[in-house]
């Protein structure tokens, strides 16, 4: 097999969160394979909640749109922001962070808890796994009101708040797993799991990971049914 | 009280389902209550899937931050585009003619079937379903093979498509009402109600009605979680 | 359309509860419409769990037997007394108020909890909950330990422990939306609402305007399947 | 251990059903277990619907008010009739012959049909399964089109109505078991179990036995949740 | 019908669990039924968590394969191990400690709570809930640190934690029912239930009188599915 | 990143499959990955339900025991045996066919069917599903009633056979991707998918990808909960 090109596209317009990915994310991937991230730059500047969620798929639905090369794409927020939208306009793999961290964390423990930004997100993320089917193998999703841009110059007290809200997770939900649920922590997965002594669970290493094993395998997006490919109206 | 003012947005750019949706709207508030019925020029003339879903919520979002003197709006798509994101803009209620569809028949029979469009918007209406939590109460979602806009120009194949679903969904599914899934089909309720002898339920008929009734409750979104307003990016 | 009769019904026998559900009923409908509040006088002074609610069932049902000219009916205890009953009745529209702030709840909150009367009452909510599909979309359903009757009169403890409870399900839920378990309950929307800073949903107004609105759309009770009319006895 | 007294309540006033009960009851009991078989006189003849089940429930709540020898009670009726309220009652055990089937055949296979009288009362069974939680445990729930009172007097073309029902739930719902839908039954279960080459669950003899185990092991009903014991009213 | 012969198998090679267990099935079976318990010697001295229990299966099996005369088998392991490959060795009923000890529980309470020993434990547990349909009628599953053996002995400090756990799953679980989760309980429910005030529920004799009771009814392990008779592989 | 050793262990003792498996393992990883492909020789020739998993468990979980070196393990039997036992005895990840499959498939389509081999095999393969939590996903089980080894020297009425259940899964389940259900039918993926239109997924290849994204994420099993490392019994 000739080398895998995958496009991880950032839909929020912060470029030193794009570039944080990008790293993360061609550190995982095998010899061979390449991941270009990107993202828009008229959308919102982080993704908080469903307004930005509608806000920003447009933007980041015209990238694929315009990209005849790549093998797979990666939609590299936590919200899997127009992930169904997405499916629609390609037959290549299109994977989400929140739903490539959630299939990897039921892989390693019995229960996981997904730790996120703020309040506001979290009947996105619930809906979301409700709809993956994964809700019952989650253990809570907590908020630890840490904006999403907080993240991108983390001082002491954001990490506090997470190591606390972590250790509520462990203790309170029982949880054998924790993902992180936003694409700002990707950095943060080796200081936590050194801390808190059970595994983390980032959504960026996760999707890229998982979408180069789909292309590997020839998998390709169903175009029989709700991914139908977009028409011309009658 | 004085006078209610309901906004039903249709978010595809078809005026001439705008105008059916709109008299079928104002046949059935109370004295007192009118209804504006409008849509944006500049989305799909149909919303057919998960792309369309994607496409015409950004124009529809507009027309809500736009517009400071409705008491409620009606989203007048099945799949309830958008919705979400448009309760984070506003405290009034926002109600989807999909939502006020499942609620109102699971008011009236044990168990409900819907038949909708193309097979391509079967699984948004399942997932819609699945999140308002009212799967249990259906039997099953059912596509006739009609293009939404057939609907506005109803033949006998048509109606006869229409019609063949209806029984197999009474047959097979054991419905004890059907729910219309589309607002195209707004008009046809009262002769399938009389050819098939059980309750239809149509969505903008029931979402006007409970929008009208949420105004007079003094029912508001609430703002303290998922539907938080949208505010500027730290 | 001429004016709207509807029937309500509190089934148990405490006038002065009755009364009050009137006068706030009478105070949301629409205009031309009309509130009938009545209460049989053979039944539970309160309706608090299993077996009160079987011995409030009959009496209720004759009301509803007896009455030919009401348009629909309201069936005004939280626990939704013999509402399966009564709509093998009538092909009127029925409702409970249980249900009915349950569906008014989903419309404006992602999730929602229900603060009612006494841990006696709590299953038979939970199991109305899980039985209308609506479970999931509640955060938790909490006693108060405040007996029915207690509301009739309502003292500063009775207020006081209703306000701790609700401040529970704030904050352990993270409800977003308050619903009041208990008819009794109406006349404390506003204050709640005021004091606490988010949505309370109260089943009287919510079951009288839902009502109106299964009237003015021609909704009616399906007759081929769990309701079926009741016939003599082969 | 003395002897164990069991009382056996068919809710519907039909003696020839009651005596049915009582024999196949007598039958499988152990050494020492006496099973008293009674029936309201002023109950419906027959329990079809939600409608008879509430007609029901006062005249059998009676009987065990009034029986202060009994050492468990048995409601005869697929329906479980009044099965909550009659907890609230008493702390002896009570089981349902429904719940008391649904219960066996969930230990004898992986996944069972229910066969059952008319259309009308499935919802009240899938409710209950439901509410049990055995409801992904049923692959089905069948009407055969007979109804109660013809099962008094079994003719050739009612078995074929039924072989017919239990063969199609065993090739579509692929049914490892079939659950007999109706207390009138009882006495069919050997020739059905010879004629399909399955096993048959009746839900008379499946309660008593049930609730001799129950007695035997000193299992008794909670008094301190939802059958917390009727009081006067404050 | 003549005497009833059943085989208690503790799959664990601690002879003085499976002693206890022997008196404690005697005790409440009926007048002419046998309970013979046997323990394989090859198997784990405990059972705690899903390799023991992969271990145990292996034994376990064995014994059911060479024993030609019982009427039903009983698996008197909490995690009820290896129940579905012994129901495929045999027509007779075999049932398991655990799901005997949650379908007796669901019949006296609306929801019960589990203490069991170690938290290794809990997900083999919820597992077995969620697959014999009886999760939602459980409100927890606690584990009381305490170690299987532990229990042969029980000290002080024993009995303080397992109280603890208890007040725990009543006081925050709102359990109405405790079932205990291990056989090495069995002696211990009379004074738990003493000093806690409800119903606690042991699985040993719950199995022992529930297989007494499917033996009684004829009834029979299903070989059309799941189940099937083992065979040679072709 | 040094090279990758996986360990593919088909539990089964047929030799041939195995082989089959590891070819098609081998031709999908990256660059620097190796599978190793084994079956231990005292198991049962092919695995046809819940016994058979049983008997194959222990030999399976010997091969994990006794290797030091592979970075991660895959359990080639669709039926995922010994899938959470083999978790207690590694922090390396551990992944089953089965669930490997139902991950990808969930990623390609709105909803699949799995297409497998015996009807008894089925209920297991449900029971997994439902654990994993992605039932919802699956629209449908449907067993061809092909016998595993039968795969091994596929012939005309057995593709036959597998094309009509094929078929049915897509008519009748509309289904949007097929999983395929046996290790054997490895090799057909590429006709089946030429033939049906449709993505198919077979579970070799999605584990050993999906084994190969886990390493290279550095994603372990944890070890605070079910899967504890194995102990000595105190």
């Amino acid at each position: 097999m000739s080398s895998i090109h995958l496009c991880l596209i950032n839909p929020n317009s912060t470029a030193s969160m794009t570039e944080k990915c990008g790293l993360a994310a061609n550190r995982v991937v095998g010899p061979g394979t390449q991941v270009k991230a990107v993202n828009p730059t008229d959308s919102p500047a982080s993704i908080q909640g469903y307004y930005d969620v509608a806000m920003a798929t447009g933007p980041m639905l015209e990238i694929i749109q315009h990209d005849q090369v790549s093998d797979a794409f990666i939609i590299a927020c936590f919200d899997d922001t127009g992930l169904d939208a997405a499916r629609c306009l390609t037959s290549k793999p299109v994977i989400g962070i929140g739903e490539a961290a959630f299939h990897m964390a039921s892989l390693i423990s019995c229960r996981f808890s997904v730790v996120t930004t703020l309040r506001r997100s979290v009947p996105g993320i619930e809906g979301n796994l409700q709809k993956y089917g994964l809700a019952e193998r989650c253990a809570g999703v907590r908020a630890s009101d840490i904006p999403v841009l907080d993240l991108e110059n983390q001082d002491a007290s954001t990490v506090a708040r997470l190591d606390e809200m972590i250790a509520t997770a462990i203790n309170e939900d029982h949880a054998e797993a924790i993902v992180l649920g936003c694409a700002g922590m990707v950095d943060m997965v080796h200081d936590l799991e050194h801390k808190h002594g059970l595994p983390f669970v980032d959504g960026v290493t996760s999707a890229v990971t998982l979408a180069e094993a789909m292309v590997r395998c020839g998998l390709y997006t169903s175009k029989i049914g709700g991914y139908a490919p977009v028409s011309a109206h009658t």
